[in-house]
């Protein structure tokens, strides 16, 4: 461990050299323009995991994008680790807000900028240069290790679930290991015990079959954009409840003891608004604002448009309305279940000369970490011994729709161990990580292949 | 007067082709790119009333778009008209779904199709045919006539009131003949005896100083996009009645003959419905749909925009929320009085966290015509010789904010006397315009200006 530690930090400049040019490819991959790009990242990292030493990298083709399936495993007789990350990114609009070229990368005070630095591309790179530590130092990895990288984490992961259904035999081993999630704040290292899912679509709302003028007939039928504006706000009461029929039946509840844990959590809530400049908080009654945030299920409004939107007026009732609407569940929601509710309830809120219809674009439920897991161990180890104190436990109230995958398909307990910050910008213009963490996060990993590769039989 | 009747009949493929070049100009009054061909059309238009035989035509500057001023006074004892038009037109888009160029006119089946064929273009041609038609053909027009025509009815009109007040002493006369309405339907003439007006804005909802990752913050504060959808849900009960404070106080109902009266014009809901393809009314009760599409108030959004409308999915709470609202207005409610109202509105169903700024985009008050007044008998009169019907008295829910201020600035009696139809596609992909209404309306106008010549002074 120790020679792969001094490997690590010899070759830093390298790494980040590395990362900016991974950075550079824009694998944007909610839009088939960029499909091009996200094949190019494909490419790119495989390329690199080959000059990593790692004994085979394949870039498997999928419906949408590639995923990349790496093996090297050694020794039976080593626990195995199953490494997750992806290599696409969020689109960079709005461009006008960010201060350097999202793909072009800029380190300024420490800190690299571009799309993916910290989702997921920087993290992605933790697990191989840890790896390429091992192998080019002393030759041996401590574990067998398994890597998946998908290039559809931000487009809804739906080849993730084909993919390992059809690889599961290739990728049996013990534990999952989740590079995507963050810190519990700067300096304070952190493993993420739960995760929420999601349920994401877009609805039209259909009236007439042109735009028609507001004068001739405004006032005598359903205005799309005003039945928009209902639906929306009979999604939740007047207190912050979500109020669509069915949405808690399935909520699995804290226990009492869980949200006492959950108040060792460090949260700022002033500062975590002020960042944001947000200026009050909004949550469903008898809830923390970090529970709200992390714990509760929520249904979000994405996007809305319909009707004029250029300069000046224009006089008119659009033909359609149309929006984007995503729920994140908690345990034990059914993704599946949820998408029925939330369509049912919009669809019951949309008066009858008004033709709705559905474009369901992705769904992944909820995970919960098992406390007792060894890897959970070792990890906590390896994170002390490198940031000086011992990690938190944290709640996300993101999702990683892959992870409950690994969990449900490949029987694999999800470990999430991430180097993100709250004020990374994640999914926002000026995104970026720390060139510290980065460093950091390689090291913690390298540690914790050592320790679980010792213990991860236990 | 037959003599300028024989040459409306000998020049009418010469007024086609001049309409043609004129629907050629592309002059969109709201949008700032189109400025030059505003200004196009306003030279195009001064140097063809020249070339009509007209004393003076002057392209007069304003803040936005110029106005066309023209005079011909030949006998003071002669009553006097102050025609209205407006050269300028609607944005052509959705450009995909029209047939042929918006801005290329052609003729199928007796029909011109182009951006601005009936709204005005067209109409004002008429005005302007039947003008030359008495100064070629006997050199004598029988009333004294002013011309004001503008480039901004498109965007709310807002030079209209400065240039009134400014030629006000130029502009005395006995009524103002405005050709920018409808007939009651295809065959059956009509004269408009209530417009509504208007309060057109935009206003916007701002929350956070990024786009925030929705599964970081969904839950715990207000999304704008949300906040958006129950405003607008808080403008209607749910009964179709608008719902904002003190909408209705100023209303001036219409007396039981008046509504009497309506039932005499001519409406088929279903037919009215099944051209532009809505499948039912809603309306407010205790009014018909014609009513409460002419002579009741309204409140419509008009465009809706935030977050992300792309292809695919992405899981952010927007930073801002965006919207176009407009109030349809009736006798007696004040336009100004309504913007406050809905203003205070907007602002009170927002909460304290999401920050509320508005945008006014432009006035017009509602307008009644006065029954008794001589010009519409004149103009009834030649209406039922070139129709062979008498005109219907039709309620109009449109709005030209320019008639009111006709009325407001210069004290004349609105006439508005229009040969448009429900189904000519205004504000829409496909507009056009018949060329036998565009022959009958230089027709009509042209024995108006000769019955109000001898019986103006009534």
């Amino acid at each position: 461990m120790d020679r792969a530690l001094s490997f690590i930090e010899e070759h830093h400049q390298r790494h980040i050299g590395e990362l900016e040019d991974f950075l550079r490819i824009p694998s944007v991959s909610t839009d088939p323009e960029f499909a091009t790009d996200v094949n190019r990242g494909a490419d790119w990292l495989a390329e690199r995991l080959r000059t990593a030493g790692i004994d085979k990298a394949e870039v498997i083709k999928t419906d949408i994008h590639p995923i990349i399936l790496a093996e090297h495993v050694t020794d039976p007789k080593k626990p195995t680790v199953v490494a997750y990350g992806h290599y696409d990114v969020q689109p960079p609009d709005p461009l006008d807000l960010w201060t350097s070229d999202p793909f072009e990368p800029t380190v300024r005070d420490g800190q690299i900028f571009a799309r993916g630095a910290v989702d997921d591309k920087g993290q992605l790179m933790m697990i191989v240069n840890a790896t390429e530590a091992y192998l080019k130092s002393s030759k041996e990895l401590p574990v067998n290790l398994k890597m998946v990288f998908e290039g559809e984490e931000e487009c809804a992961s739906e080849s993730m679930g084909p993919f390992l259904e059809k690889y599961k035999d290739r990728l049996t081993g013990d534990v999952a290991l989740i590079c995507d999630t963050s810190m519990a704040e700067p300096g304070i290292p952190a493993i993420t015990a739960s995760l929420r899912g999601i349920v994401y679509m877009e609805f039209f709302l259909k009236s007439s079959n042109r735009d028609l003028h507001s004068g001739l007939y405004g006032g005598a039928i359903h205005n799309p954009l005003n039945v928009l504006g209902r639906v929306i706000a009979s999604l939740h009461d007047d207190d912050g409840r979500i109020a669509v029929a069915g949405m808690y039946d399935d909520v699995r509840d804290l226990s009492a003891a869980e949200r006492e844990e959950m108040k060792r959590i460090p949260f700022d809530e002033a500062a975590w608004l002020e960042t944001v400049g947000v200026r009050g908080t909004w949550t469903e009654p008898g809830y923390t604002t970090l529970e709200a945030a992390t714990i509760r299920p929520t249904v979000d409004m994405n996007g809305v448009w319909g009707g004029y939107a250029g300069e000046g007026s224009k006089t008119i009732i659009a033909a359609e309305a149309g929006a984007k609407i995503s729920a994140r569940l908690v345990p034990d929601q059914t993704p599946d279940d949820i998408m029925k509710k939330l369509q049912r309830h919009i669809r019951e809120h949309t008066p009858e000369s008004i033709e709705v219809t559905f474009n369901p674009l992705g769904v992944g439920s909820a995970i919960n970490v098992d406390p007792n897991h060894p890897g959970l161990k070792s990890a906590a180890r390896a994170l002390e011994e490198v940031f000086k104190v011992p990690p938190v436990m944290l709640r996300g109230g993101g999702s990683i729709p892959a992870a409950a995958m690994m969990r449900d398909v490949l029987g694999l307990e999800p470990l999430l161990v991430g180097f993100g910050l709250d004020t990374d910008r994640v999914h926002a213009p000026d995104e970026h990580f720390g060139l510290d963490r980065f460093r950091m996060g390689i090291e913690s990993i390298a540690r914790f292949f050592s320790y679980y590769g010792e213990n991860g039989g236990a």
